[in-house]
């Protein structure tokens, strides 16, 4: 019996409980956890079993809602104590995304400017309120963005920016499912994307899924793809994007879009219109998460692949330049990194 | 007890057998194997126990050495019967290489060329001076390039192109190594180069064995690793070079090229000038070696990490643009893609 029904994350109102997919264990186990621990919660974000930006955003809000609804307590003020502990508390756990941050804080005004007796009300709502406007906002992007692919038969993304990131579509797969319903079947080569190998476990995971004809390639035949002329466009998902455009997403999508450059293929970037992070001027403002080296030379593999004196940098994300995106595909519309200005005051 | 001392291949003439480290145990197991068996032969260099353009060259001549002096017939049209078997056959085995190919020929024309009498002891000699002439062509490599690096500080280098890939020394890595004999240290970024790893596995056992400060990452890392600033200069090997200056060499070698020009940083091809291949126009007529995607699906895992609809796209090599490279350092000296064609009648 699935709760999720397909989608990654849910909230289990009549149990109270926080509902995700443990994308650890996937492709070869498909499991839904169901749970009200915060340590489990937090776990969960820290570990990867829920990841992706919007999927850590709207997974948090529930997460929130939760624990608050969890409370014996209606006592406005030691709600909101527990509320300010836990929205600070879960900000630390993984820095790069803009939305884990914006949905807690999301969470924390709500709770804060509500009456004392409807507080756990209002943050359940808002917490239902972020999966549907996650799943508006994901089926706009993909709207938007297969009108950019209708002539297009080859798309290369990386990382997993579907619908496991998300609650539902995803954002860079978005327009991939889309087109699907539309009838334009699109052809995805997938970056492995390691060392977690989103790409291979996840992506492949779910376009195989939907019937979707799917590549898996190494990090590093994506140059020999492109210069083969195998692809018509990069579509990328992002963390968080600076003010000048400069984009935060997974290791590895700053190199495919250098070669996207110089290949001369479009590079796209989506996301929801709420990974702008117009308190940044740039990317060297956006910090970045460095992670383990045992990621790269231990995890997955039956033995050690590296020698014990080796040093290792394990960088969880990069930082792309502005002037190498074509666009951002957001639930707005398509914005290229010269308008964003104009988009700041909306 | 080591008979290789610190080699990658040997011949050990007193008892006729080809040497070679098992580079698929490595890094954690060293393990030298003696064989005079043409299936065992053609098994490590198609499994790549023996790997890297000049070792698999220098590999061939002393198979075919062990391999003819091994027959009991001195009848000479039975020998050259036999040599042309071996020569044809072990060529098919990587087809992306030309060392292996002219290691090959040069054998199968000693052979032909020879007195009945004496084709056993020529074979051998001949063997033997490929062993001794890439160990004198490495380490002018590494004289040249070492040169070239003075004032640098940090290295990226992609795949093993070092003594694993050679007799000693190695190609890319051999400037390293003399620098250090000259008292510069140098600090190298590997590329961990999937889906085989051998940047993880070979080229940081030798540098860490050989005491220089090494950092492992991702393929994908290079790119960030770039933007930092932390790389001076980028040094890989290759296996064949059309007359154009186009360069096959480990997949993943032309996205670090496409980087290295983006950031401004120097991009070195180092090898022996033998890697030329002068009957090649340009780059589209290197065939390039496909691989199982097992070995990136499943190979080295605990578990299959993608589902078993995916396809997959392994391709061993790719071809780097001659206008992404600044210099090939050769034992011949340092050669820029357009002065080439004033080498070809030297």
């Amino acid at each position: 019996m699935s709760f999720l029904n397909g989608d990654t994350v849910g909230y289990d109102t009549e149990n109270n409980k926080a509902v995700f997919i443990d994308q650890t264990l996937l492709p070869s186990k498909y499991e839904e956890v169901f749970t009200d621990s915060y340590t489990e919660m937090y776990d969960a974000v820290k570990t990867l079993k829920v990841r992706g930006a919007p999927a850590i955003g709207v997974f948090a809000g529930i997460c929130v809602a939760v624990l608050i609804n969890k409370l014996k307590t209606n006592d406005k003020e030691e709600i909101i104590k527990e509320l300010d502990f836990i929205c600070n508390d879960f900000e630390k756990c993984r820095p790069t995304a803009v939305n884990l941050r914006w949905a807690l804080h999301k969470m924390f005004d709500e709770g804060k400017n509500s009456e004392p007796a409807k507080i756990k009300d209002n943050l359940k709502n808002l917490a239902l309120k972020m999966i549907d406007d996650d799943i508006a906002v994901c089926r706009k992007i993909g709207e938007y963005g297969a009108e950019l692919l209708k002539d297009k038969n080859s798309v290369l993304t990386h990382c997993n920016a579907g619908r496991l990131a998300a609650v539902r579509y995803g954002t860079a797969l978005a327009p991939i499912y889309i087109a699907k319903e539309q009838g334009h079947n699109i052809r995805v080569f997938a970056d492995e994307t390691r060392p977690l190998l989103q790409g291979a476990r996840l992506t492949s995971f779910e376009l195989c899924d939907a019937g979707i004809d799917t590549t898996l390639i190494c990090d590093n035949t994506a140059s020999a793809v492109m210069a083969r002329g195998l692809i018509d466009a990069v579509l990328v998902g992002c963390d968080r994007v600076a003010k000048n455009g400069d984009t935060a997403n997974k290791i590895g999508t700053s190199a495919v879009a250098v070669l996207a450059k110089h290949y001369g293929i479009p590079f796209y970037v989506c996301m929801p219109f709420s990974t702008f992070d117009f308190s940044l001027e740039n990317g060297s403002q956006i910090i970045i998460e460095e992670r383990e080296g045992l990621e790269v030379t231990d995890y997955w593999y039956k033995e050690r692949m590296a020698p014990g004196k080796v040093k290792t940098m394990n960088l969880a994300f990069d930082v792309t330049e502005a002037s190498l995106i074509t666009a951002f595909i957001t639930e707005k519309g398509v914005i290229k990194p010269s308008e964003i200005k104009k988009y700041m005051s909306i």
